[in-house]
């Protein structure tokens, strides 16, 4: 086996999801994901841990939401597999990115809705995602497989340690700050971060932080006014979307368009209330992830980016016992600031053109 | 898709787990089972069925066993989510059905012991396990991957409505009965089948009969003595065995012998007591199985063969509130009648050179 997969097994379940003997854990191998799943598997046997596996296949997926009459249930045995579960450690690897593509909006709505309480349970374990570089998703990024295995093990094999340090700094002003003003081009937004808690997204639930790799310091927003254009192209839901641009009043987006996709962004923000609101503001600092792959957990990550998502805020933002913006969704959407930009906190600088004033 | 996989996901779900709305289902899949995981999962959406699919794979079985200390827990998640299921549906296929020779038997044993419970809640749901035909299998059957697939759907996609009413003569006779006695070369076998409940087993839970294909009448025997040879070769627990010879006395294995695989029966015997002695008589009825594949779920259902299983008795053999021999194992070994040889119950031949006396 190559290194590499036995090296990000060992990050995944030491550094990421701090895995103890005796933790009951659920690991999700997606179909091309096999290989990193039997090198975790060997982690988690090494760590005394309790494991199910279980399998995440689009085809699978697609095939039973498409032959359902909407009138989805949530199974008792999945609900009690989650609020039992101390960790769930996801191998995202398919065949083919695109293979819900043709799901009808109203189905996944229906089926997320009605599985709310497993989605729940799920995020209070120690829960991370990670990927398995597969052949698909170099296809996604336009590159060879053996180039894509470089590219990916270097945003994720990194010292997390020394990373986790650098972001801190810009945790710090989050924290103290009120006032989040985006300016690039398309761009003019404010947001209220007010008494919000900054997240320093190392790659560890120790740090909060459930996305391996990771590398970005995340809050949640809210009254959000003005007006955002997302240039980073991506895959929502299996489709491709393009320059989406949103105006906000009030905290809520009220009008939209996109240059491609705008039926996959109308079918995020028709999920509920909630997806027409903001419920995070993230800012890439790993510069290890040098190119845009067409994948969110890598994309959103890469320095001189910010992000903002749609949707459901993480409680990790909010102070305890506050909650943030509910949704079923969280649907992530790019910015790329490597332009001429501004990022400040408070009228005060602390990025332009992509690079922090630090840098 | 190959209409057979269709058909045969449409007998799994209906005819044999008899799937109703809002049954909780646990969809086990394998790794090369992907392609009959996408037509159940149709299937089970259809009838509004809740499902976990979960992944088996002895690599991944073997990475986590091997490198565990063998001091195995049950995990509460695991536990919880078999307790929740109404049914089990396996789909084996992998890439190598020796995957798991190399996991030491006092690993197996160990953690088989430790995750009874689970095993025991899985046995309490509509559980039905089927295989998809594989390159692997083939390989084990000695078969061209084309010819190993019309095998396999000519033993699965049979008309089982009237199977089981073939079947039901012989159920007619074990209910009544009181002693099986077994002559072969190399066997002379009596048993006691006093009071037990034959089971007619006809791929359906409906029938108390868990396996896809079927088609075998089986009992609970007790009180075994004599001797009996199973000239059928077949892999247990990754090991080669072949003409493996057991002697009881008083219902228990005093002494055996085999041709190869001596280490993996005594493995079997060593687990606990109840290895030791039978749980299963069953005869074998599918005349759609015509040739032995090294793959028991095909080749103990083969017309003129008997199994007899080391181990673990079902309780469908017993009357309401009795139970049967206990065992973290169930192994089942096959002879083959047709040479010269009589099953007779209380005296009586039922079966001559392995064809029954109706035939």
């Amino acid at each position: 086996m190559d290194e590499r997969v036995r090296e990000h097994a060992r990050i995944l379940v030491d550094w990421s999801a701090r895995i103890e003997r005796g933790d009951d854990v659920v690991l999700s191998v997606g179909p091309e994901a096999h290989e990193l799943a039997v090198a975790v598997a060997a982690e988690l046997g090494e760590r005394g841990a309790n494991v199910v596996t279980t399998y995440s296949s689009g085809e699978v997926s697609r095939a039973y939401l498409t032959s359902h009459d909407d009138d989805f249930q949530q199974g008792d045995h999945e609900l009690a597999l989650y609020e039992r579960a101390d960790a769930v450690l996801s191998l995202g690897g398919g065949r083919n990115t695109a293979a819900m593509a043709d799901v009808p909006a109203e189905t996944r709505q229906a089926h997320s809705k009605a599985t709310e309480g497993v989605r729940e349970a799920r995020l209070d374990t120690k829960w991370v995602s990670t990927v398995h570089p597969t052949r698909s998703l170099a296809q996604q990024a336009g590159m060879s497989y053996e180039a894509y295995q470089a590219f990916a093990y270097d945003a994720i094999l990194r010292d997390w340690e020394s990373l986790a340090a650098q972001m801190a700094k810009l945790k710090e002003i989050l924290d103290a700050g009120s006032e989040v003003h985006l300016v690039n081009e398309g761009t003019d937004l404010t947001m209220s971060i007010e008494g919000r808690i900054a997240v320093n997204s190392a790659a560890s639930v120790d740090y909060d932080s459930h996305n391996l790799p990771s590398g970005e310091v995340f809050t949640a927003p809210e009254a959000t006014e003005g007006y955002v254009t997302f240039d980073v192209p991506m895959t929502v839901n299996g489709q491709r979307v393009k320059d989406v641009k949103l105006v906000f009043e009030d905290g809520e987006v009220v009008s939209f368009e996109a240059e491609q996709g705008a039926e996959a962004i109308e079918e995020v923000l028709e999920t509920d209330e909630g997806a027409r609101r903001l419920g995070e503001l993230g800012i890439g600092m790993n510069r290890g992830i040098d190119r845009i792959t067409d994948n969110i957990l890598f994309d959103e990550k890469m320095g001189g980016t910010v992000h903002l998502a749609l949707g459901r805020a993480y409680d990790s933002n909010l102070p305890e016992g506050e909650s943030g913006n509910e949704s079923a969704v969280h649907v992530d959407l790019i910015t790329d600031m490597r332009g001429e930009s501004r990022l400040e906190v408070d009228g005060e600088l602390v990025q332009k053109d992509g690079v922090f004033r630090w840098e």
